[in-house]
């Protein structure tokens, strides 16, 4: 972010000519064009690394990110030596995994060592993650021994794990501190602190948090003023909390950074706003995705990559539909004799499926936002089977209006009517019960539910219309 | 977030009490736990307006915004009197919109103004926004002119733009300006200062925004050193910009706060990340909530507002699935003489939307995150169609041995093969293609595409097996 005061101070007559470049590589919404991206390789088709350099160089990291994933691998190659080397880093923690991956096979240890030690240890430690074992060995080697211990400190915690999310660099500073200690101690220490830092957190002596001060209060205060006279309550985030947790607390509470803290209650690292912002992204997207049985898959994901993301829960799809039209076959003697029936399931098997979904949906997310508990489930699965008999009747007399006035028969009519309340009860039941169940379990509710609520509306949608119709019709 | 330090001034024998009861209130990851809910519940339950208060008072504003979410709106009316006063107003802004409309309801005009004037202008705003015609009046006229104007002016601008998400309290200083005279300048006017900051907006004589200083900089910076030395590039918001656009720039560039600009392109106010993690949340569960053909329902919804919002929906699907189902009705004396076609066409139409909506998720996640333009949209299209024929491919292997070894008919064998082929074929067509038209139309791609594939799936479903079907069995 600080390119543009650089450029200023360095080549004041460059920094129009940059700023137009930018303008055209960003639309009004700042999402990268597809103009500049074109440019950029036009420019590598031509061989102009002086211009690809230029293009490059008018961009931020993150657009230089976005970049590289609207490129093909073999455009990636050719732009990543016209990278400025300060940075590289920056860009390289914006990558998206696969991409980074194979964009740091093509960086030498030491360049990649250099890069890593402007990171935050956090930022480091996920690209270091990215490393097959032989380069994140040569790698660490190469950084000096602090850099080393606190990227090896990262990666010992789990992935998604509150340790993985914060970063070690954090400003604190004993309860009995003044004002004016505390920012001599900034302006002296220049090292160790972190880059940017919202609150300064007051520990008691063996290190446990016991207050914050945000850095807006410290700066309008008087120097003479005691810490612990105004510092606030502070959130705690136990070290091995999930990162879903933590952007519930972070998003519950509006916190702009947190302690975190280990087991004993001491201070090891702070989690920050901007780090929890792609964690909220990240569950939620995954959340839907998950809904529509995909497994993730991003704008570099090869055809084969999306296959194998797809195909197992089509292959499964298979199997529970198979099982489901086991009721058809059964009274295949039935429908011989009354066709219209092979007409009137797959409607009804539809209009439970979504049903069953728009109840999956909403049960999900409220999960997830964790506004359901034991001290309303009994309200809102009443509520929802409530409303699963209402929709159900309002669509019954739709369809029933409907297939009166096509077939004119009034059996069939009841038929797919009854059948149809039935189906969108089931719905309403698996919906909520579902996800409920997979939560109970310790599963993700949004894995696999849905497949298990199709199952159901469509096993629950051709037996109640042929069992309704073997009853009344036959 | 002061209750504790303020708790520890004024009474400290009574803190661990308090403790303890926030302890009990919240588990492990904060999230608020039944067995306090009904604690709160016995004691309205037993009138002991003294137990309420206790209990309410131990927990933070957002966590007593939770609680009335968890509550009955009967019980909600009973809470409301023991909330305290200074914190009535915080609690307000965290409450959902239709609990936030019925407790304003019973809330004096004057009790409001007074509230209100202890937030900053955008969350005042939108408690405001949610009083009638009426009561919106009188509680402007009862607030100081400066605090309505700020009021006033946030509420003209439309609900999701980036001037309804900025608060007017903004910290700036001319470019010429010293860290000194930055720091006295803040000691000095305390009133019309934000509550919490994060960056100090440079800007030049016109009041246009040219850098910014992040507190943590400013703090550690010297007396005497020129804030136009070592300020960063700011990054604008038009005042006029959709708060998901403004979402998507605060993640892409890990903003913490940024200045909003008027069509002139001078400073009228700030958005802080705390504001657009809540922006962030309610976008991607939208899009889930609209893939899944549900137009929003929280956990305070009526039954009748669950009809309301998914009975078009589904009347919507009822009329789709009619038109989708003509082509079994067209084929019925077929059908009537190869009965199994009705068992095979549900399976392959089910596999069809599965895979549609798969496409379909994975489409609109990248459309929300802008990871899809003019440059990779072919490479994207040209991935979808080929996975679509791969993962066909496969599940007609499958399928096809399946029917084999049911039926022992390879000609049945075949034409379930041949039909799910293009089934899924559709599907990734209609996956990518529906999304993309809805953008180009202008309109949201989460929002009603799942319809128009399901009924694109369903229809090349139905049609694929009969046609196939007549060509080869009959």
């Amino acid at each position: 972010m600080s390119r543009e005061a650089d450029l200023a101070d360095a080549h004041p007559a460059e920094a129009p000519a940059d700023e137009d470049l930018e303008d055209l590589a960003l639309d009004e919404d700042y999402a990268l064009n597809a103009a500049f991206v074109d440019m950029v390789i036009d420019a590598a088709d031509l061989g102009d690394g002086a211009r690809v350099r230029e293009l490059v160089s008018a961009l931020r990291p993150a657009d230089v990110a976005d970049l590289m994933g609207f490129l093909t691998a073999n455009y990636r190659r050719e732009i990543l030596p016209h990278i400025p080397p300060d940075e590289l880093a920056e860009i390289l923690s914006e990558l998206d995994t696969n991409i980074r991956e194979e964009v740091l096979e093509d960086l030498a240890p030491a360049t990649l060592a250099k890069a890593l030690e402007t990171l935050d240890s956090d930022d480091a430690a996920d690209v270091v993650d990215d490393l097959d074992e032989d380069r994140r060995k040569s790698v660490l080697a190469a950084m000096p021994a602090i850099e080393r211990s606190a990227i090896e400190a990262s990666l010992a915690h789990d992935e998604t794990s509150a340790g993985r999310l914060m970063q070690r660099e954090v400003v604190y500073a004993p309860q009995f501190w003044t004002v004016g200690q505390v920012v001599e101690h900034m302006s002296r220490d220049d090292d160790d602190l972190p880059e940017l830092f919202f609150d300064v957190y007051v520990v008691d002596p063996t290190m446990r948090p016991v207050g914050a001060v945000p850095v807006s209060r410290l700066l309008r205060a008087s120097r003479d003023a005691a810490l612990a006279d105004f510092m606030e309550a502070v959130t705690e985030i136990p070290v091995d909390m999930d990162q879903e947790e933590v952007a519930y607390i972070f998003d519950k509470y509006h916190l702009i950074s947190a302690p975190v803290v280990d087991a004993g209650g001491r201070l090891v690292g702070q989690i920050t706003v901007d780090d929890v912002v792609g964690v909220i992204q990240e569950e939620s997207q995954e959340d839907m995705l998950a809904l529509a049985n995909v497994s993730g898959a991003g704008r570099d994901a090869t055809t084969a990559g999306i296959v194998r993301s797809r195909l197992p829960w089509l292959v499964l799809n298979l199997a529970t539909e198979t099982v489901a039209v086991s009721a058809i076959a059964i009274y295949q003697d039935e429908i011989a004799r009354i066709v219209t029936l092979a007409v009137l399931m797959p409607i009804i098997s539809s209009l439970g499926g979504n049903a069953g979904t728009q109840t999956l949906a909403v049960a999900v997310r409220a999960l997830a936002a964790r506004e359901m508990n034991a001290s309303n489930i009994r309200r809102i699965i009443g509520r929802e089977l409530a409303a699963g008999l209402l929709n159900g009747l309002g669509l019954a007399i739709v369809m029933g209006l409907a297939v009166m006035a096509f077939y004119h028969d009034y059996k069939l009519a009841l038929t797919a009517g009854l059948a149809l309340i039935a189906d969108i009860f089931v719905a309403a039941v698996g919906g909520i019960v579902a996800p409920l169940i997979l939560e109970r379990m310790g599963r993700d509710p949004a894995v696999s539910s849905s497949i298990i609520v199709t199952f159901l509306t469509d096993l629950a949608g051709f037996f109640s219309v042929l069992t309704i119709a073997a009853l009344i019709l036959l």
